[in-house]
């Protein structure tokens, strides 16, 4: 059998993250970006998924308009984007079949062959695979401990006029785990509006800090409409719910969601009834502080794993929040080749550095979750990991 | 404030069926395709939901698999599929958030810029606002009462080498509610095979017979593996979940799946594990008796209110099955003035023809759904449209 794809199919590729997700159920795993299950509010979600079923299926099980049900929206506009420092009114919400899908429609929306990216160097390797059909380049920005470096993004805003999108994470970077600064933020959507460029703020993590306090959106600093925010319930909520949104402005917005009529109609029905009755009926916000407690555990106890157990010359952060800690280890090191080792002789896995990097580069680098496993098994697989290092590495 | 959209983005309308969805409360609508949420089966639905999240939330609620969980592609395969005739495996079965989503995909990995999809002409008008993005030309295929002219279809297929991807609905056909016969589901299977040019079969009605018997799906006759069969819950338990599958053989199925895994990593998994535990817990093809009954009386409602109230020279269908009557007028009656007058003046909508036909016509006729309403409002509305039709245009 021999299919004819399109060209841009050629395109298409497994990401190397998910295809590793869901191997091997016997080593410890660092790769996936998976929040902890014991922490979803089931007791709550069960009788009020019920009652939502008995009570309102009829519009609940039913198809609904492609921008997301109105309730939903309003509670996003008025308490959610509130709480991220944001104005805003639910004609400005769209929901999402997860921030991810919002990803590959604005891609969709703004690149033309050939158009640049602007975003971290390195960034999400979810970027690069939602991005890939459009065939955009990348202009990979570096970071310092505050973030991506808004002169250098200047200077290339500057001096290429093909830059059609900047993207960034700026809470607890996904790989990095960094921060960017609020003086950054406030600089980054001047920026945005001096070039008219779109700013995707993609905000999974900005809940999840354990050191600190919640940072201003780079949205709330937004005032000519150039930053459109991604927001999300999977780490704060569930990711099995599929319900994301995007905080924009109505001419980008519109466009944003007739994009996604054509795509698959709209975000399911019923998930959104429950994300709705959930906040109307408990405090997400107090749950979120119970998540950031469990969160800080896992993320000490791998710290501290790393600290007693890897090779004093290895390089990583020491995230204030999210999901990831960042390690850079000798040059010489290819990670690639380690996680073979590793997943072989010490049965843990992590992601190599490679996949984060739009234009090559970052073989000596790997990215460790810390969300998934408990502290004693984060312990215990870092130990293994250490130790591999220490004996056969450095 | 003056955003650059890619050129990809111009061609990105708003459907003219889904803007009219949800408009005015007041007049009794027969544009929407919607099933009749009266028929959810939300007393069985509401407490599998409890136990699902309770029992099973860990996984139910956490990040999934991009091709959908193994237990429900089980029963696709093994119950659904084998229902409609197809011999498969789970391995060759993909979940998608709803089948409209496998329209978008297959045509993002067949379609090059200025490629043909050949079509029924006309037909359903989401396969345009899903292509739209990738630029297709289209070739309307011409219809009998036995569906898509097969001698028509291979006389363009041998004479125009970018026909790179067959479209059809062979059951009760949106918007003529014509059922292809068994023997040209058998030759267009073949005929893909000849010319090696996939054929998406999009199902969302074959289920829903009201005379005759179920038909065997055009996949059943593929010996060769160029027919992708869409399958969807949306008609036959409800739209809601956004759960639908793709039955294909594994060439077509791996790179629609990575084409997913990048748009939206998955569909949602809480629905999954709901639509699953309905299918082990009931018998879903009791449940589409059911509904057959229903909906014939809602059809047959629709057709004696025609056949009385409307002007004897208009012509239209009498579907065997599906949501839809497909109506001629005279040719100088435009069907979008129409549609304005019958709002106004009669407060009864419909879709007009021309959304349906890919090259342009279709003035003259119209879509009339008798799905959504119960039969008093069925009679109510169409005698409300026939004497419009009967005072001022004929």
């Amino acid at each position: 059998m021999n299919v004819k794809f399109s060209e841009r199919a050629k395109n298409i590729q497994q990401s190397a993250i998910r295809a590793k997700l869901f191997d091997d159920i016997e080593i410890i795993s660092f790769a996936a970006g998976n929040p902890e299950a014991n922490l979803f509010p089931l007791d709550e979600l069960a009788p009020l998924a019920h009652d939502v079923i008995l009570d309102k299926g009829k519009e609940a099980l039913q198809y609904s308009n492609t921008e997301g049900i109105l309730p939903l929206r309003e509670h996003i506009a008025y308490k959610r984007m509130k709480t991220y420092g944001v104005d805003t009114t639910p004609d400005k919400i769209t929901m999402l079949s997860g921030a991810q899908e919002g990803i590959e429609l604005l891609t969709k929306i703004f690149i033309n062959e050939g158009d640049y990216i602007a975003c971290e160097n390195p960034s999400y390797s979810g970027l690069y695979s939602a991005a890939r059909t459009y065939s955009p380049k990348y202009i990979g920005i570096p970071m310092d401990e505050d973030g991506m470096k808004i002169d250098a993004l200047e200077k290339a805003l500057a001096s290429n006029s093909r830059i059609k999108m900047i993207y960034t994470i700026p809470d607890y970077q996904n790989p990095t785990g960094i921060v960017m600064s609020d003086d950054r933020r406030q600089k980054l959507a001047d920026l945005a509006a001096k070039y008219k460029i779109p700013v995707i703020e993609d905000r999974p993590y900005g809940d999840l800090y354990y050191e600190g306090n919640l940072h201003p959106t780079i949205r709330s600093f937004d005032k000519e409409g150039w930053v459109i925010m991604l927001g999300s319930f999977s780490k704060i909520l569930c990711p099995g719910f599929r319900i994301g949104w995007a905080s924009a402005e109505k001419p980008i917005l519109d466009k944003l969601l007739i994009a996604k009529q054509a795509v698959n109609l709209q975000p399911g029905t019923l998930d959104q009834f429950i994300v709705l009755e959930y906040l109307k009926q408990y405090d997400i916000d107090k749950h979120i502080e119970k998540l950031r407690k469990v969160y800080k555990s896992k993320r000490d106890a791998a710290l501290y794993s790393i600290e007693v157990c890897f090779p004093k010359e290895i390089k990583y952060n020491k995230p204030k929040g999210g999901f990831f800690i960042w390690m850079e280890l000798n040059q010489e090191i290819n990670t690639s080749e380690l996680l073979v080792d590793a997943v072989n002789s010490v049965k843990v896995d992590f992601v190599p550095g490679t996949g984060f990097f739009a234009n090559g580069g970052g073989e000596h680098f790997l990215r460790l979750n810390f969300s998934v496993n408990d502290p004693t098994n984060i312990k215990k697989g870092l130990q293994r990991l250490g130790a591999l290092l220490q004996n056969k590495y450095y």
